[in-house]
């Protein structure tokens, strides 16, 4: 692992015990093996270092999906759902709630909201460009707008996401994912290829 | 009006101007025009009038609905999009800022957790019961699940309003919306009802 990989696995484990509320330099170096002195090398400050561990996040992110001739979209976006929602993943609700906390900074700082952007945009291309292909293949209904399907997605996997993180065990996640692969990606079907009864 | 609505306006106000991270019981007294000892006497903790405070959104959101026969669910359903996803209104977005903040709360606090649960679980009765009124009218399609329409449906608009706020300027909620009026509550609609290409 080099340098770079070593402090991005450290922020995260900071970022998991403590927060984004708590999180301190101090606090990510004590998860750090190298020496101290190289963080502070690397990062000038916890935003700068924060920034960059978003972008790692996506590019993480983006490496789990395939968007080729060969992919299949929908099982792609079926994938993403479980991915963000995340309610069966062991662990992913310290990172998740972290997230949470970093996201609520969007409005104060202006560096971690122009990464959330980026982010958020990316993610967003990857949705609409995978709508495209499931067109492209005749699986999609050719009158579904991608972009407006992406905004769309994308809002409901992240409220999904955030009602797991912020109401807990009474967080309605099942029925929520339920919702999504029958009310949303079931819609994107031609209906030769839907399960559901149509009306 | 009552100290009761007097207290919760004040609340509003503060949290609005110093959002929930820096709100304290002073600053809450600072916007209260009658005797600061009345605060007190109410409410013992902020924590105590944040809970009160939740309840009180609540019955005023739910006030803003109507469903009885002569409701027309997919026009409530639309105003609601509107309401949460709140673009356009001036100031919301300070109050938005602050629920976010809020929220973030939720997994470390049980009773603020606990009312956002109650918060929820309301909202999402009222989502289904809007769609079991506009099933029962036959403008609604029958094999639409209730439960799950309303789990995807509040995910999404609160999904967007999240984005709203984070994001800034370059949220993109007015696509967003696009989604949730053609992909979502358009969807609802039996075919006979629908504006949209049918496949």
């Amino acid at each position: 692992m080099t340098t770079d990989d070593d402090i991005m696995d450290a922020t995260f484990a900071a970022l998991c015990k403590h927060g984004y509320a708590d999180l301190t330099m101090q606090s990510i170096a004590d998860e750090f093996d190298k020496s101290k002195s190289l963080l502070h090398y690397h990062y000038d400050s916890k935003e700068d270092l924060i920034v960059t561990f978003l972008d790692h996040l996506l590019e993480n992110f983006l490496d789990e999906f395939e968007n080729d001739s060969d992919a299949d979209p929908l099982a792609q976006l079926q994938w993403m759902a479980e991915i963000v929602v995340g309610a069966d993943e062991e662990g992913t609700d310290d990172i998740h709630v972290a997230l949470l906390g970093l996201r609520a900074q969007g409005p104060y700082d202006g560096a971690i909201r122009e990464q959330l952007v980026r982010n958020d945009r990316h993610i967003r291309d990857l949705i609409a460009d995978l709508v495209r292909t499931g067109i492209e293949q005749g699986q999609f209904r050719e009158d579904i707008d991608p972009e407006q399907f992406a905004a769309l997605f994308r809002s409901a996997i992240e409220g999904a996401q955030s009602h797991e993180v912020i109401l807990g065990e009474e967080a309605p996640t099942a029925v929520a994912i339920a919702g999504i692969e029958e009310l949303l990606l079931d819609e994107l079907l031609v209906d030769e290829a839907r399960e559901g009864p149509t009306a």
